[in-house]
């Protein structure tokens, strides 16, 4: 039974969508209220929004280790991560305040709707086949990126991140902010079906693209990046890349070739907030997972 | 007769298409060396571009002011600024350092490749009007925005700002940088031209956007936005608004509609940058200018 679910959003307070969906909700609570089970809404890095940026200090969508929850925090996020877990969490405890978080992103990268899950929960993965067969759309990558398990939705024992492009930082687009409010009312719609028991689970499989490897821009020496994603790959995620297709274009026009053996599919091309961390592109297979 | 132009980046430290370009030429300088008259290349404003933000303090393309350039700078953009104003200037001077300015910048706008002209100078217009035969898919606006006679390209007598979009913030695109390239690659054959005197001046006239008004987005008592810009409107930069056309969306899903008597072409479409300074739009007529 759930009892209690999250929907956050300006965990990076320059991705304006879930800041938008969050005030949006605040104003009409009819449009997340269902028979069942409460619904909250949240902001989770309010200086963040304030200041429209991805973060103060670290990312708050990385803050969320073991590690930073059982330490002493040392910087805003950390502080924030602290407040969250103890809202919504505690991380780990077998009764968590909510049941199941899902977190608002949107992503200069052309990923159209999709989620991105990090939880291993038979709940959590019921939910994405519920939003895949009422969005066909939607793309599911299953997350082993940069770091693990450090997400806000891992407070929670039960949840994803939604991600939503291309959207430029700071920057609302109507198209997607009503395409990601329709995501969220379906779920709402699987909580209440599945607290009434209506939710048959047919164990069916879907289609994932799970997570391989990290590809960062090319640098030299120094670390300066020298080269940009090729024109050719730009806006193409879910793209299946082929050893000789074109990846990067130097500053100085020359092109560069994908040299796996493995074809590979390529997604969150081009994301503003990846230049720091180090990668251009996320590659990932194709899986059919039993859920 | 032209003696020293200069190719400016940076001014906005997020928009990296600028920052790039000028570092590609410091790397290989004989792109934009011709045979008449010296290429100068220059990032505008290094703090920001080390932080990936617009600026620092304030907004540098709105710092060159006759009043901030006689008072005592009191931020870092303003410092910037009277540096500049010594290393290009001093503005409004019979013998300025440079004799023109271009000045790279990128936006979230799908603006394709467009200048924003301020000057008033024949020069500039006789490159513009070369710019637009070799280049049919540019676009001008003239401005008269949010601030007047304050941007970079006005300590030079002649000069203007290439936009190019729709690019986000933080972001590299491999198919605009490359033309963005070529823009700059004509214009020098222009100056080249000018200063052997191949360039026919036969005072052909030309189409341009010539700044009408903004348009701020809808906002609450307390200022704060309550509507997005439509989705019918988004990414149509340069498109003719007639009464009745959909331009914003609310969070609550009502449309607002255009009702402006004249029909006007909308720009600068739901600018990253510009949800600060309160416009969602810049509304403008095209008029055919004798140059």
């Amino acid at each position: 039974m759930i009892k209690k679910i999250a929907i956050t959003g300006g965990t990076h307070g320059n991705e304006l969508t879930g800041v938008y969906l969050i005030k949006k909700w605040q104003d009409q609570p009819h449009l997340v209220k269902r028979s069942n089970f409460e619904t909250i809404l949240l902001h989770t890095n309010p200086q963040a929004i304030k200041e429209c940026r991805r973060y103060i200090d670290k990312d708050l969508n990385r803050s969320f280790s073991k590690d930073i929850l059982t330490q002493n925090p040392t910087n805003y996020e950390a502080r924030r991560a602290h407040k969250l877990n103890a809202l919504l969490g505690p991380k780990g405890d077998k009764n968590t305040e909510v049941d199941f978080i899902v977190d608002l992103h949107s992503t200069t990268a052309n990923m159209g709707l999709s989620l991105v899950v990090s939880s291993k929960s038979k709940l959590t993965w019921q939910a994405v086949r519920y939003l895949c067969e009422k969005e066909p759309t939607l793309h599911v990558y299953r997350w082993m990126g940069d770091e693990e398990d450090a997400f806000v939705d891992s407070i929670s024992p039960n949840g994803f991140a939604i991600e939503v492009g291309a959207i430029p930082q700071g920057v609302l687009r109507a198209d997607l902010f009503e395409k990601s409010a329709t995501l969220i009312y379906h779920l709402l719609d699987f909580f209440e079906s599945y607290n009434k028991g209506d939710y048959k689970d047919e164990n069916k499989q879907i289609d994932i693209y799970d997570h391989v490897k990290l590809v960062d821009y090319p640098r030299d020496k120094e670390g300066n990046i020298i080269a940009m994603v090729h024109q050719e790959l730009q806006d193409k995620d879910y793209k299946l890349l082929k050893k000789g297709d074109p990846i990067f274009l130097t500053l100085k026009g020359e092109t560069i070739y994908y040299e796996e053996d493995e074809p590979l599919f390529a997604l969150f091309i081009n994301e503003a907030a990846y230049y720091e961390k180090g990668f251009a592109m996320c590659l990932s297979r194709k899986i059919n997972l039993a859920t």
